[in-house]
């Protein structure tokens, strides 16, 4: 038995998060815009005792390309506060995380809205902090074209500071280089203090900025090498500023297909993969590589040299590496990189997934989850019914919440306290 | 028997509309963040079959006086998407209506998070378009100040524009003044096509934005003659637009105070009336008329010359007439203002207050009315017993829904369909 045990975290997605999901016989094409549907899965994911659910989020179609939109059903679904404020009141212990930009967002707005939902929930809403790398999202907003990186995080870094400091207390007024506020929010604290500070940027910029304000970090890590590389570099960067390897909780992406035999796992995988249209395979990971034309080089050769661009950086190394290791022609880097999106895979029984997970677990490389079923609800239930007992039977994973907060299930502390202004309002005059 | 019935939304807020209402013996002090507390009023209002429930919104401490803040209970509260998400999941047919500004926000961001609601309720979101006239909320903001009055009504129509382009999916594209916006939404049409558009902007610059855009209108009236001319000049309007007088619902607010004898509802609206410390009601006032020194005016001397400000020009205007027409010394308009923020207030039986309403409902003063009890749940509970059935009694309101969506309720038009990006997603590749 180990006394310390990991974190799960279900990332919500419409119907799952492969991109040929919706091609499966059960899956639900229209779950984006279904409740009904994200009430199941948060209500399996708490019953099956999760940390969180999460959810993405970004304000624009998700896939640009109209060979990918028109060939998934994953482009369309709710706004996330509002998804998570409804499934606030359908549970009961279940953290909910929401991403939001700091490019298109006020931070008096975001801080009180995410406070509203902690107040909801009581005290169960966490915040992912994206920088917007999307030039999708940016011609929604305005913008002639997305802001340098570094720009990005510089307000990044002040919008975090202006979100933390209202949600602490601690800020009686803010005048800065982005950003001024003037007032406390008026909301008061949730039963958990504060909400949960997520962030994903995997960048120097990303895990910089994460040392310094995050409780959760999200990563993608396809090996054992790259996952502990990433956990060390980011624990190593958080006593510069006075804070503790425990503080931060890393949980990497993980999209596993379970079930009883490693064969029938592997037929259910396989099954998906040959649902990949070569085009939409091809302009997804053209998407992510921030490149329009990778349709015109040949699809059995290999990747071509491409320059370094102003959006997802990590990502983008992550998959030129992921080529350049297998020597994996542009189908196949496709085909491969489609199915779960840069993200760990994990293919077998409920004894041979919990033991990878273990592995990364034990071996410095996660402190958790964060878990990507392949499509909702099959790949999910396989996992809460298969993976999830074989965990708890470890030691390995909580058969009970042990609190009522997702600073509880955390293991975080609850953020300093200082003046509390909704106090003053019980006095009598 | 009216062949025609009136409307009746229910505006939610915290303790109660009343300013001393969390002094009431039976009041609900940390109502504003207690969600089971607004489940049960919009349980209430939706078996007493109201059209919708209501939430105003700022950005901001409500009372930036302290003396106000610090003797009130409505200052904390929920944000009012996050509140109406969860209400969405109790409630099956009433409508949810929320307050957002045109001011500090993104109409992308907006018209997604509405139309996110209005597909979670199942076609039962509508739109309070404001354009933030208080400094309290442009400090949240990193504004140095408020925005001229004609420059927010100019960046509100357009902001208008887009928003309604998006959800009736006219929009292919926008590039304007101050907004540019690529894509569609990433979110189909609800069951009642686009979200309910209301606006309260009493300004002529408001009146003429709600002829152009708003399906519904809530106002302020003290007077008959008030509203009635308010209710003409706004569907004098309609025409120039190419609208019919009945597209557009006007349904002022009222503050009934109701009992089973006149003389014990006046007993209970004397009992609050005297809960109002003078300092608060002062206060109030002052900031109602965007003045800061009103305290250093003889409290019993008469309201001092005021110059135009350019927060709410129709309220002021609206708070100086009464003052004049009554005689009232600061002190007695501080505290009959403080009552009923400048509304209608209407204290007597379920026959007397039915009497009143019905005198504006036939008389072309309204299509409706906008309910604020002075405290919760206690008058909404007498509202929704007394007065609701004697309207029903009189065929003047519904006694069953006679549709699912918000603007079957309301008797409005689908809006106009056009391409649809979500039945494209269901084709086969």
């Amino acid at each position: 038995m180990s006394a310390r045990q990991m974190k799960l975290g279900l990332f919500l997605w419409a119907t799952g998060h492969h991109i040929a999901a919706w091609r499966h016989p059960d899956a639900h094409v229209t779950a984006g815009i279904d409740i009904g549907h994200y009430i199941q899965l948060a209500r399996t994911a708490e019953a099956a005792k999760f940390d969180m659910v999460f959810c993405e989020d970004a304000a624009g179609l998700r896939e640009a390309n109209v060979q990918i939109a028109s060939q998934t059903s994953r482009s369309i679904g709710f706004e996330p506060i509002s998804l998570l404020s409804a499934l606030a009141i359908q549970t009961e212990r279940i953290g909910l995380v929401s991403t939001a930009s700091t490019s298109y967002n006020e931070p008096y707005g975001l801080a009180r809205t995410f406070a509203s939902l902690d107040n909801l929930s009581g005290g169960r809403a966490g915040w992912n902090l994206v920088t917007s790398a999307s030039p999708i999202e940016a011609a929604n907003f305005g913008a002639t074209g997305l802001r340098p990186h570094a720009d990005r995080y510089a307000r990044a870094r002040e919008f975090a500071t202006v979100v933390t400091g209202l949600w602490n207390r601690r800020a009686a007024g803010h005048d800065g280089e982005s950003f001024s506020v003037r007032d406390p929010l008026d909301i008061p604290p949730s039963p958990q203090g504060a909400p949960v500070m997520v962030q994903a940027g995997a960048s120097d910029d990303g895990k910089d900025l994460a040392a310094r304000t995050a409780d959760v970090v999200f990563s993608a890590a396809q090996t054992f090498d790259e996952a502990k590389a990433f956990y060390g570099d980011l624990k190593g960067r958080l006593a510069a500023y006075g804070r503790q390897p425990d503080d931060v909780k890393i949980m990497p992406g993980v999209a596993p297909i379970v079930a009883a035999t490693k064969a029938e796992a592997q037929a259910k995988y396989d099954a998906l993969q040959e649902m990949i249209p070569d085009d939409v395979g091809v302009a997804l990971l053209s998407s992510y590589l921030s490149i329009s034309d990778l349709g015109r080089y040949p699809i059995d050769g290999p990747l071509p040299e491409l320059p370094e661009s102003e959006g997802m950086k990590s990502r983008q190394a992550l998959v030129i590496e992921q080529a350049r290791r297998d020597g994996l022609s542009i189908r196949e880097l496709a085909r491969y990189f489609a199915g779960a999106r840069g993200h760990w895979r994990v293919v077998g029984t409920a004894e041979q997934v919990a033991d990878e997970l273990q592995a990364r677990f034990e071996g410095g490389a996660a402190d958790g989850f964060n878990v990507m079923p392949s499509w909702f609800p099959g790949e999910l239930d396989a996992f809460a019914t298969l993976v999830v007992p074989e965990l708890q039977r470890r030691g390995l994973f909580r058969k009970d919440y042990e609190g009522r907060t997702l600073r509880e299930h955390l293991g975080l502390k609850r953020p300093v306290k200082g003046f509390n202004p909704s106090a003053a309002l019980c006095r009598t005059p």
